[in-house]
């Protein structure tokens, strides 16, 4: 279902890029083009053609060959022509089915997986992350593109420069190239060619021409790389607000491990401000709590995720909770019995996540995904972290008990909840 | 290389049994042919052929349709003939390589997983649960039957009574029917078709022709359904001793789930004892570690396993150790610093589980099996218990804190060593 080879058109120089081959511009860490090349890998595609210039061709090769992609570069002597010359250059190379896509645009894992069971262009309806003025629109009439064009006023959607084609479309190349003298730009290929259109709203992809929009690619890819099934209210509505800004502003210089690692010892920290200062304390606990969404946020716009780094994550983050929670009870309790009451928020704490990651372990599924009804529950990280840090602004004896003792019910309410929910889900799924 | 088909000889009258077809004896709580059967299943067997008697017949159908196993059933008209004309009547119902194995042996999960992998006679060089008087004895010679029989005097293993044999057999049962009248054993054919011999030493399986055999069958299952790749020191070599014996006795009249729960109100039961009497909780808290591995053993006896049965098992068992240490602190402690001690006990207790299911989430892999380095480690939760219950037995103020501080430690440590050896092996299966 899923074409085998891509087609990448790359013998554009980038004017407005300081000359600079716009597919080997990075962007989080990444050549533009290793970043499609590899989501059009995990999505199927095994071969790629680039299209590109003599210029440039050294530079790509050496690319390709340090990160060992199936490829065949194909030179365009005429790069100052239309880029549909590009194409047409690349028709002894594919056979059957295709995919097609520029190499100055940045798409979003997301977006190439859907993007890729298209056929013919794929554009998209809500464009979030591109200049419309400066985009190629179209419209489409009974499934295909009726006109296509950056100037037309009125228009149904918006080209993504990505396409799933097949070997048809060389015979309007081969039209053109004797038409046109091979000068046409690609627009014209599709427009001639009446090619069926694909709709995939709203998802992450945007194109770069200049440095600024570099930086636009960039929010783009943190805001698309937030995972967000586990997200609580407070992670859904503040932490995330603060810590895609924080990963825009690092993803070029921090690894996801750098910021683990920083995160944890910030962690650490706020735990051991309890006994000195409560607000800070909290405070700091909040922030650690903002910073913990970071890693995940770089290793996905950097395409570094690793189970690895999420498993230690997962456990730092923990002996986080833990740590604070015992210190905190160190510090500001006496009586035995609000021990009790904190042992038992400690326990329901690491049970929180005990009970969803224990699923995992089991049926190897995310239980979010499984059991939605979960996502609902209150009681996750993010809300304790925040409710913790509410209640030692005004510390007083009683509030902090206060909050012990919504620890407590909170957590334990919630893991009695989560393997009621699961239970029912699994029994159900059986007997239907 | 699984065999698609399965011949079960089912036509012998099982006069020493009460006249009941042994094939439909249960053993606990599912009949023998249903263990068969399904453990065949779940290494790649589709179809069945059932070889039985005129008045077993409808019994055997009954059981069939109940089960839904697809099965051709045919009846041997002249049971009181020896079982070899019985192999010959499936003969026009198999094609290629087909398993052939008898309705009245007894077979563990491990050993049906091997044997179908092998070839011709499997054959087991320590029998384990036989009557070695009353078993089938092979010589082998150049990786063949030389001779078979139950009166050979010097042998080099045992028939397991099962087998993996191709058409090629009919040949043989075609000419001992015209030169026996139709009457001969099984052991006939096999011995002058000569066919290879494969071993599968030591596993489970037996065969019930009495009720006196029908309890070793019983123990087999039992000892061979403990799991034991997250079983510590003190499990080995103590609970599961017991445990198997207490499985033993309730295998045929409880539910694992019914295990689940008696052991999870005896564990509540150990924690709320705390405050009463300190040695009886500690032996309450071991006794129900102890009894934590019978509900395991009766699901896999009884091929009742279930996920989701794991999952609140494991839930469950946190809790229990949570509620014990937070109402030995309670009952224990009066200092802040000794409860801050106590509240890392706690946190590493449960982290100690956390940090083996949280790679499962991550790799959808056993822990234990890929990184047999933790399998060394102490700390697991049956010497946690039993440790505790060590302490308890002459409670002291001095001895409890001993106690706290040993498992927070001991627990703590266990965790970062654990998240070690899984890095070290993790970033070593991707640099190879």
């Amino acid at each position: 279902m899923v074409p085998g080879t891509a087609v990448i058109l790359a013998a554009g120089f980038g004017t407005r890029m300081g000359g600079k081959p716009k597919g080997l511009v990075k962007i989080a860490g990444r050549e533009i083009l290793y970043r499609t090349m590899r989501l059009l890998q995990e999505s199927g595609v095994k071969k790629f053609v680039v299209v590109t210039n003599e210029k440039y061709s050294p530079l790509y090769r050496e690319f390709i060959e340090k990160h060992g992609f199936d490829t065949e570069l194909v030179v365009n002597p005429e790069p100052e022509k239309g880029n549909g010359h590009s194409l047409h250059l690349a028709r002894e190379k594919v056979e059957g089915k295709f995919v097609l896509v520029m190499s100055d645009h940045v798409y979003s894992g997301g977006f190439i997986e859907k993007a890729v069971r298209g056929e013919g262009l794929i554009a998209d309806r809500e464009p979030r992350w591109v200049d419309i003025n400066e985009a190629t629109k179209v419209t489409v009439k009974d499934g295909r593109v009726l006109r296509i064009g950056k100037g037309l006023k009125e228009w149904d959607a918006v080209d993504t420069g990505f396409f799933v084609l097949d070997e048809g479309i060389f015979k309007v190349t081969a039209i053109l190239e004797s038409e046109k003298n091979g000068d046409y730009p690609l627009s014209e290929v599709i427009g001639r060619a009446k090619v069926p259109v694909t709709f995939v709203d709203g998802l992450g992809w945007t194109d770069v021409d200049t440095p600024e929009e570099i930086k636009r690619a960039r929010r783009m890819l943190i805001r698309t790389a937030v995972k967000g099934t586990g997200d609580g209210f407070i992670s859904r509505h503040l932490n995330r607000r603060v810590s895609t800004r924080v990963s825009e502003l690092l993803v070029e210089k921090v690894t996801p491990n750098q910021m683990t690692v920083v995160t944890f010892f910030l962690g650490i920290i706020s735990a051991l401000t309890t006994p000195v200062n409560l607000p800070l304390a909290g405070i700091l606990y909040q922030l650690s709590s903002i910073l913990d969404g970071v890693d995940g946020e770089l290793a996905r716009a950097q395409l570094r995720t690793s189970k690895l780094g999420g498993y230690i994550d997962s456990l730092l983050d923990r002996y986080v909770d833990g740590s604070f929670l015992a210190l905190l009870a160190y510090t500001t309790l006496r009586e035995p019995v609000w021990y009790l009451v904190a042992l038992l928020a400690l326990l329901g704490s690491v049970m929180v996540s005990y009970s969803t990651e224990r699923f995992k372990g089991a049926f190897c599924r995310d239980a979010y995904a499984d059991v939605p009804a979960l996502r609902k529950l209150p009681g996750k990280r993010d809300e304790r972290v925040f409710l913790t840090m509410l209640f030692l602004l005004y510390p007083a004896g009683l509030s902090i008990k206060v909050l012990f003792i919504t620890l407590a019910l909170l957590t334990n309410t919630r893991v009695l909840l989560t393997a009621y929910f699961i239970s029912k889900k699994v029994l159900q799924a059986k007997t239907i």
